[in-house]
């Protein structure tokens, strides 16, 4: 990307960037030839001139905006089909998503979970009926599990299959409203087959719930089958183009090999065979947690790239009464607003790929028969996943109203980051939900503590913190590191001894709990930040890189670990030896941060190397040309195409003259 | 409103409810009567079919939106008219503009900016010229101040007018793109008028910036007239059919009579006339400051009722195990959640009281020319604005987060009411601008007080805290509003001495201030926080009602201090002589407080008396029919009035015939 035609303050910026942007983009990438494939694959896709929208999607109505993006999901389909085969590639569909539909495709969940799921909790010989069609894109489908009154609570789900040995099929009904199908992606009107989550019946007795493979709609015509309801749920804040839909059953049946019989089995009179390896289900759902803290990366440095260009760009106002106006970027509370962004995309990239590698060697485990590790993975994925999404939503949300009014315009694209950020919150599992899950697991951690037991190493913490918790403080990362583990290990004991004190009054644990349940929410969310800083913190140290390059990392670690320090300091005060000085000295700290990395700023987010096309930002292309840009988008309005809009005679010149009389 | 129909367990609610629901109705409104004047007047408005949407905004496109908005705003005119006509009655235009427009009307600014500063700024002739028509809507106006380029830092406005005395004409001009106006509400395609802030020049000199009165489109046509380049500028994240535009003049001759003049004036020949009451202007920016100050009460109060109806209706999970689902709202975490926002839609709206009479008490002595304490109500204004906004943006979000997934879809309205919510953390003053204008007047107040002078009364307890900075910390409310004076006065003497490191380092004060400012932001933060809690305290006890109200009005009040407390403990700690103990004993009174309101809550929200009409919700409906409703919205959708999409014919089937070769 050349520097031509460049807003001058961003030549000046990239000028003044003291380490080399080229060597981060591909310690990022993990390789300069993967940073070289990437943007071969994406030069591929954005040059294909039919997926770039004359008019920006915003101004079409919802239903025209659906078939916009199915038309660009059949030729993104195809393009990658042809690319996949020619270099053997595999994409970061979230990158090119962003840039094809702003949010994601109407075939997202296709492969992500539709696929994923034949292959998860198919047998064989279902995977060799199923999958070639499906990931040929003969068959198009979905994961349907959520209903109208189900989320979180998965035992809850309405939906049933009812076993028919004569017949040797299912029944599937929905007979509440409440049990209808809610949320799937292409669910509404693109897919013909689904992943059906129900509650088995055999005989009337309940086996729990159960995979199906459904067919939905015919294959030619496209109509639902009969005893299908099915259509679209209707606009969000945010996946306008996931075409999320409902779905019911009214005594539809299906075939008995149409549940995935992996793990659990219903024979042909009707005997049930429980599954040998349940966990294995359980680790998909891991799996897409986990996911979901790499996303959070992403979706953060799509927001601070955004802002901190702009920043550089912006000129408001004047710090020194006789020079001119100054960037915005170098008002230091703008700097307080930012580079925080900056820092968590590396801290959840590096957490990331910290928990990733857990995984796999817990899959490992499992293939071997070995479930120790499994409640821990589970554990910190739950907690990362609720912190990083919430954190990634403060920090996006936080660049954004940087940006000021233009930050507030669709055409920063801020907004919708903001949409499809704040949706992780919620999705693949609620935030409070999840920590509280995760707080089960620190209590039952804590209790062994005080009976003396080895713990997992994510939790050792709380033993060592049990053995001495009057640790002196030092203003060191390490020293830091520790501080967290001391809030964690004290907030989890506070939590605990409230539930004990509930228990005391004559509640039961049950209730006890519910009543701590605002502390122990708070103590799953210091455990998860204790992770954060320390596995951070560990990866940059360990990072090898150039020592200019090393010197810019640590200082985006160190600001992450002084900047939740600070938010957090009433914690430190109650559960660390920190002093009142010290927290005056980080705050000192912290101030010397914002100014060395203040130069490196506009080079940190070249770094995370996000096309134009992806981006689609008016405020933060790479070059700088924002107030052309807001114009240029604005004059692409509708309204902008005509000189007097209809509107005017039907109704504003009858007020006007009404008004004469 | 009957119970008939209504959900089982928000009958049951209502029906444990402590305190008379109606009085606390008549409290908010001011009286029975402001109650049976406001319920009249918008079951008026709502019983116009024409004001109903058949099909939901959301679908249409963003042309189609605009024409629907103008239609409705046309007719909302004359129904209005009609009314006031026949009432001498003025409406909350926010609650009606939400129920028609789900935001804003087209002709938000008409009123509220174009006939306010005819009013503010023009002299009884011209006031006599253009107010009649204006209010009439012969004319239909707005208000264009910020440009491309500029916002918070006015003096940097690039739209000239230039005067010249041969014709005795201004002459307008945008030279630049960045000097062309952008975002005032109707300028789109909506107006004929305007008021032009622009930089006034006589003979090559600049004589700041005024406001100019100008005719931009032809009455008859609508079209703009020649010199005049104006359009709407695009899709936003709320405000949707505010219809906000950009415009730009070449060489554009205005009357010299149409500079609005009731303060400066420019005579036939050139000569400036400095105006003598600069003052008054600065008046109509800080009232509409307290005027965003109760919208924030309302926005909480609109997001509030549709969260806890919701918790109320949706059960999930189970609280004990052998136990049927419990209803959401028994979650302490989700009272945790929604609690604060029943409790700050009441702070906002004492403060808002409060601010208000303040307000008119000074604007009384500004009329017999005394200033004394304009700079006072000045920094009160910015801080609460800034702060208030960020809460009711904070709580707003928390309220739909709490929602889960169906607080994601549009048909919650939560999303729209997030959009328009946050949008006043910029608008009017962006927040970080406005925080550190107060920390200017706090800093000055800090320098008084340290030479022993007396202080205003908003910020005496500087002077209280430099004479005795060690009061023994008292668990009353009483105590922990003079805990938050102690912090705020704490923050602001760190961050003067801040100031005061940096200057000794050798820095300037401007580097210097720009050093600290994130410290002096906070300090700000904290003044604010600590009006909040003393004004509503304040408020509540003087309260006149009946025990049973008096006891829910102060736990609210309460619930407010020790959340705040607790949320900013550090703060307290360093500050203030709290102990670690008296944390552990707020926590558990935040414990007792949540409990005691549990049983309150959906009462509390149907004292927020917001017809179904202003809250378009299908979670927050009066009577609980959650999924009937969702289901119903979706049933709108155009994707579902057909069964199969024309998309499939043209790309899913090529596709998956593509894949079978």
């Amino acid at each position: 990307m050349a520097n031509v035609k460049c807003n001058p303050d961003l030549v000046r910026e990239r000028a003044k960037c003291s380490f080399d942007v080229n060597e981060l983009i591909h310690l990022i990438d993990g390789g300069e030839n993967a940073t070289k494939e990437k943007r071969h694959f994406e030069e591929t896709i954005f040059s294909v001139k039919e997926l770039q929208d004359a008019v920006p999607e915003e101004y079409l109505s919802h239903k025209d905006r659906y078939e916009n993006a199915v038309r660009k999901a059949t030729i993104l389909r195809d393009v990658c089909r042809e690319y996949m085969k020619k270099y053997n590639y595999k994409p970061n569909r979230f990158r090119v998503g962003h840039g094809v539909f702003k949010d994601v495709s109407p075939f997202l969940l296709h492969d992500g979970m539709f696929v994923a799921t034949i292959i998860g909790q198919g047998t064989p010989e279902q995977q060799a009926e199923w999958l070639p069609k499906a990931e040929n894109m003969q068959i198009i489908g979905t994961y349907a599990q959520t209903e109208l009154g189900h989320g979180s609570f998965i035992r809850g789900l309405e939906t049933r299959a009812t076993y028919d040995p004569k017949t040797e099929e299912f029944i599937l009904n929905n007979a509440t409203l409440s049990s209808f199908k809610w949320w799937p992606g292409g669910l509404g009107s693109t897919v013909n087959h689904c992943i059906v989550v129900a509650q088995l019946f055999i005989n009337g007795k309940s086996y729990g719930i159960q995979p199906f493979i459904v067919q939905i709609r015919d294959l030619n015509t496209h109509k639902p089958l009969p005893g299908v309801k099915v259509g679209e749920i209707g606009p969000k804040m945010g996946f306008q183009t996931a075409n999320n839909g409902f779905l019911g059953f009214e005594n539809f049946r299906i075939p008995r090999m149409n549940m995935l019989m992996k793990n659990a089995q219903v024979l042909k009179d009707g005997t049930f065979v429980k599954g040998m390896n349940e966990k294995l289900t359980y680790g998909t759902m891991v799996m897409v947690r986990v996911g979901i803290v790499g996303d959070c990366s992403l979706n953060t440095s799509l927001a601070a790239t955004i802002a901190v260009r702009y920043s550089a760009v912006r000129h408001q106002s004047k710090i020194k009464a006789k020079e001119p106006e100054v960037q915005i970027l170098d008002y230091v509370t703008q700097q307080h607003k930012l580079f925080i962004a900056i820092a968590s995309s590396h801290v959840f990239r590096n957490v990331y790929s910290w928990l990733s590698k857990s995984y796999l060697n817990v899959m490992k485990d499992l293939a071997q028969g070995k479930q120790d590790h499994l409640p821990e993975l589970h554990a910190t994925a739950c907690c990362l996943k609720a912190v990083c999404s919430r954190d990634a939503g403060s920090v996006v949300e936080e660049c954004r109203l940087a940006c000021g009014g233009h930050g507030y315009m669709t055409s920063s694209n801020l907004p919708l980051v903001y949409g499809f950020t704040i949706a992780t919150v919620t999705y693949e599992g609620e935030q409070t939900v999840l920590l509280l899950q995760t707080a089960r697991y620190l209590v039952k951690a804590w209790l062994a503590a005080l009976q003396g037991k080895v713990l997992a190493p994510s939790v050792s913490y709380l033993s060592d913190w049990l053995k001495n918790d009057n640790v002196r403080w030092q203003n060191t990362p390490e020293g830091i590191v520790k501080g967290f583990q001391h809030v964690a290990a004290g907030k989890v004991k506070a939590a605990y001894d409230t539930i004990q004190k509930y228990i005391k009054l004559g509640k039961d644990y049950e209730d006890a709990w519910n009543l701590a349940s605002v502390q122990l929410m708070k103590a799953s969310e210091a455990h998860s930040r204790s992770i954060l800083c320390e596995v951070s913190w560990g990866e940059v140290i360990r990072t090898s890189a150039s020592p200019n390059l090393l010197q810019v990392l640590k200082q985006l670690a160190q600001l992450y670990l002084v900047y939740w320090t600070l938010e957090t300091s009433g914690d430190f005060l109650v559960y660390s030896n920190i002093s009142k000085d010290d927290i005056a000295i980080l705050r000192e700290k912290y101030e010397e941060l914002l100014a060395a990395i203040r130069p490196n700023a506009v080079g940190l987010v070249d770094a995370f190397d996000l096309r134009d096309e992806i981006l689609h930002s008016t405020l933060g292309s790479y070059d700088g040309r924002v107030y052309e840009r807001l114009m240029e988008e604005a004059l692409k309005s509708p309204l902008n195409q005509e000189s007097v809009n209809a509107s005017f005679h039907k109704y504003l010149k009858p007020l006007m003259e009404k008004a004469k009389l």
